[in-house]
């Protein structure tokens, strides 16, 4: 404990919070003022290591919430009654849907306002107190309203420790006049308890004899990660999985970045029809599938075509397993692939039955990133061949953001260094989202013991729903790299449905005034357009470019219509399922 | 009816929809695009008159669906289920708390998809598809699922009628696979029936009797006009009572633009403590309080300090009768105050009743509008002295657009001239709202028999929110006056609490680059810094720049902390009521 609370056998709750948030390794709080909140906002500079970020808008702030939590496992936003809270459903909404640790923190009229039904402003003017927090229960794990000290704190610990274990939204309503009360400093000696409830071993030891028959009698198995293995954290004993079984290992697109490409048993991309004729091969002909933190989404497969037999698999949850059409409730995976992973004698058994596993070629991943031939040095750009390109440019640790559109899909076909991290909204897909959650990955950034480089990739008409985030990272002298890619209007959307329809057009901006208008300077910033091939590639050899010291937007013009393949068969599969 | 529709026996429920909402006035859509309701979008370029605004973001949408619904009483507004849906809450959390009819039109999943309980983009990755209209249902007055064909039209009436009569948001989810279904082209010929349900006869001659009983004997009656005497439309009759009683009228700031302010019996604006002392003088001497759409919140009445007596009221509201303590349900003031004011034999009752009152002196409003002594040409501008020298600039007309802040307050110091239109979110208090409304006020002016000017008065603060719906207005050539109060920070909240808190500050952004960079030209567009007393003057005198003929952003320099005398009395009573 540091900061004001260290030395005093009273806190107040504010204090009491951003204590508790700090603890739980939450840095930066993201979120905007309003008269409701600005009392308890007083106490985030009593702890010293904690940031305001000071949002320009609170949908953003949710959204840098999310990007936050997706690097260090919870985040904090913090809005006002109302007005501020309702404005970050969607962003909230996201976090349910993609499942992040975000914990909403919502400034509320006091309890004597709220018993006298008041007529206050942010209000919907009919005495009612509680609509909006009946509205954020549709979308949060947990929600819960401080109404007497008493329970205060552990109200506050259990939104906590809820948002850990579950990786969803939580919502604390704090009324005003709570924010200086006064509780017991002592209980902040004590840190939340997060650690998972335990499986039932016996329930464990019987999926573990599943496993073990299936995995002796398998010929072609394969181990396929998705998401939750990322957002629950397994990533290191998937990785000690393909150790120890070295099974062909693929990713949904939600799953890239979830183990590390140069491993040699990785295989690439699976996304149902949509992926490469190698990894089909492979991944349909499968007699096992070993599924880590699955998440079957439409985009995440493409639409539902997946080519093996979903009743022929060992799948890991983070709150069941199920084996073939068996279902294990509340056994979860951290726990349970901990187990499989570092107990000597069940690593032994596995091997043991997996003893006559003879490992099959496998698709080489370069063969997934296929090169485009036929480019020349002043060849406009194409998706295709940058995608591939950009492989080049990456570096271990980068953080890696794609927006839902032609930079989601096409970074399925970009190599990503060992250790990247790649953030993408493929379940929720909500646009514009990215340049949220840029802010917030480039916050965490600069709070690890190694901060990373963060590359935003964002088409023009997704920019436009969130342009003023990057307003936020000049104030902070973030350096992401904010790759814009200019194809006039929402290409997706062209893709789906009415190509040439107005509805799809945007308003052309002038990208390269945004950081000037927006506060930067000619030293802390820098803007560029780039139109071919051969600047791509002077750009990516350019040492000075690739350190990360300066906030750097890179407007990519690409021809109208111009999107990866599998986006374009994505599209044709969406569009007919939305006419049915 | 004309367009598509006109010579058919069948129409596409797409088209059926956009025809029934031009037949109610609405001639501009706002929303984005999202592939759930790409195919309903198609449809209307069938109606020749209406257009696609083509918003930046879905919250600017749903603000600029309110402020075309405070020039046309009805809007529409569509959406793509889940991400695009939950953007707009809070700005239809306004719409619910101001009283605009906001029809929110929300393209969904196909039925089928629904039924399978496919795992879909822009889903909690659930299965459950009604989670968002269950959120929507606690801010709307009614919400419509359209799942059968045969009702789906009956279904599209009863909305666009509910907005209308209750002027409240309405709700209406429609599955992508109807829109293309055939209904009777032939129910386009009958329009919508929108007269309001009559009030029972018997009540209302119960009601006048009162009145005529409470007219006849009081001394020192007054008239005050709130907010829904403007969302409910009985501004002209209220000028009529106005004339037949000769009672001296005031407005509360919501209801500001409600009543003529040269009318000799207009006496300034009401609200409670804040008032001056001319104007709380009279009001709080009242023996007879006839209220005319009240909506008594907070900000509205200097923190409930008004003056009257509050049980010495006739209070009309829209959908019931209030005097003194007896409440008259279901008597809604439209038609009542219609007939108090039209019907002869009522009309020479109220007056014999009213014969022995001898109306007083009367605030002069130019007292109201108090001059500022003490400013030279090279002045830097104060609020006090803008707001009084606003006056002068005004013409016939124009609507007038204020953010909660510096502004909203302010303007209670300005003379309106005659026809203004008075824009304020001062229940909702959604800070940025201004901006977008902006842009759907713009549109609304271009609908009309005759323009008019659309200023707009947003601080920097606010600006940060919602800036790009900037560049909607200048894609479609809208000309409104962009007036940026230039104060460095939330003042408003600064002087509720925290003055010099870093929470309160922003990033500081080139005002002046912006409609550059939103993509307008030299040509159609000009933006200026002012900073002194002189260059107001000036610009308020070039005959040019009153001409509303492009987009223009002048940017108003104020010293920090300078704000209205009113805000800063409002912001510690807030302050004080927070900390209870």
């Amino acid at each position: 404990m540091t900061g004001a609370a260290a030395n005093s056998t009273k806190v107040p709750l504010g204090l009491y919070i951003f204590t508790r948030l700090h603890q739980v390794g939450i840095d930066t709080v993201f979120g905007l003022p309003g008269d409701f909140n600005l009392a308890l906002l007083d106490y985030i500079y009593d702890v010293p290591e904690m940031k305001w970020a000071g949002n320009a808008n609170e949908l953003n702030a949710a959204y840098a919430a999310d990007g936050y939590a997706r690097i260090k496992k919870l985040s904090a936003l913090i809005t006002t009654y109302g007005v501020g809270e309702l404005s970050t459903l969607c962003g909230i909404g996201g976090a349910a849907s993609e499942s992040l640790g975000v914990i909403h923190i919502v400034g509320t009229p006091s309890t004597e306002a709220q018993s006298k039904k008041l007529l206050l402003h942010h209000t919907l003017g009919d005495g009612d107190f509680n609509v909006f927090q009946r509205m954020s229960s549709e979308l949060s794990k947990a929600t819960y309203s401080i109404d007497d000290i008493k329970t205060a704190t552990k109200h506050i610990d259990d939104a906590i420790k809820t948002a850990w274990t579950y990786q969803k939204p939580v919502y604390v309503g704090l009324p005003t006049n709570f924010v200086n009360m006064e509780v017991d400093a002592s209980l902040l000696k004590t840190p939340i308890d997060l650690t998972l409830p335990p499986n039932d071993p016996a329930t464990e030891d019987e999926i573990f004899e599943e496993i073990l028959r299936l995995v002796a009698k398998c010929k072609n198995p394969i181990i396929l990660v998705d998401a939750c293995a990322v957002r629950y954290n397994v990533k290191e004993e998937t990785e000690k999985l393909m150790a120890i079984t070295q099974f062909p290992t693929f990713v949904s697109p939600m799953g890239k970045s979830a183990v590390t490409e140069e491993d040699p048993r990785f295989g690439g991309v699976y996304i149902g029809s949509l992926s490469t004729p190698e990894v089909k091969e492979v991944v349909n002909s499968a007699d096992l599938v070993i599924s880590v933190g699955s998440l079957m989404s439409d985009f995440n497969t493409g639409s539902f075509t997946y080519g093996f037999d979903i009743h022929n698999m060992i799948e890991f949850h983070s709150d069941y397993t199920k084996i073939k059409r068996a279902i294990y409730p509340k056994t979860q995976m951290q726990s349970l692939l901990k187990k499989i992973t570092t107990n000597e004698n069940w690593i032994s058994r596995l091997k043991a039955a997996n003893s006559a596993y003879v490992p099959k070629d496998h698709p080489i991943p370069a063969a997934h990133y296929k090169p485009e031939k036929e480019m020349t040095d002043d060849s406009s750009l194409t998706q295709a061949w940058f995608w591939n390109e950009l492989s080049t440019w990456l570096q271990e640790g980068d953080i890696i953001i794609t927006e839902t559109g032609t930079s989601a899909f096409g970074i399925a076909s970009t190599k990503f260094p060992k250790n990247t991290i790649g953030i993408s909204q493929v379940l929720w897909g909500s646009i514009g989202y990215t340049v949220g959650s840029c802010l917030g990955a480039s916050f965490a950034s600069t709070e690890l013991a190694k901060p990373r480089r963060v590359l935003l990739f964002v088409g023009d008409g997704s920019l436009q729903l969130t342009v003023q985030e990057i307003s936020t990272m000049i104030r902070w002298n973030l350096t992401p790299y904010l790759f814009v890619l200019n194809n006039s209007g929402y290409t997706i959307e062209k893709l789906i449905h009415g190509p040439t329809a107005g509805y799809n057009e945007i308003q052309p901006w002038r990208h390269q005034l945004l950081l000037k208008t927006f506060g930067a300077t000619e030293e802390n910033s820098e803007s560029m357009e780039i139109k071919t091939v051969k600047e791509v590639k002077d750009l990516f050899k350019d040492v000075e470019f690739s350190k990360a010291d300066k906030i750097r937007l890179v407007e990519l013009f690409f021809p109208i219509m111009d999107a990866p393949d599998s986006l374009v068969k994505q599209a044709e599969m969406t569009a007919s399922t939305n006419k049915k």
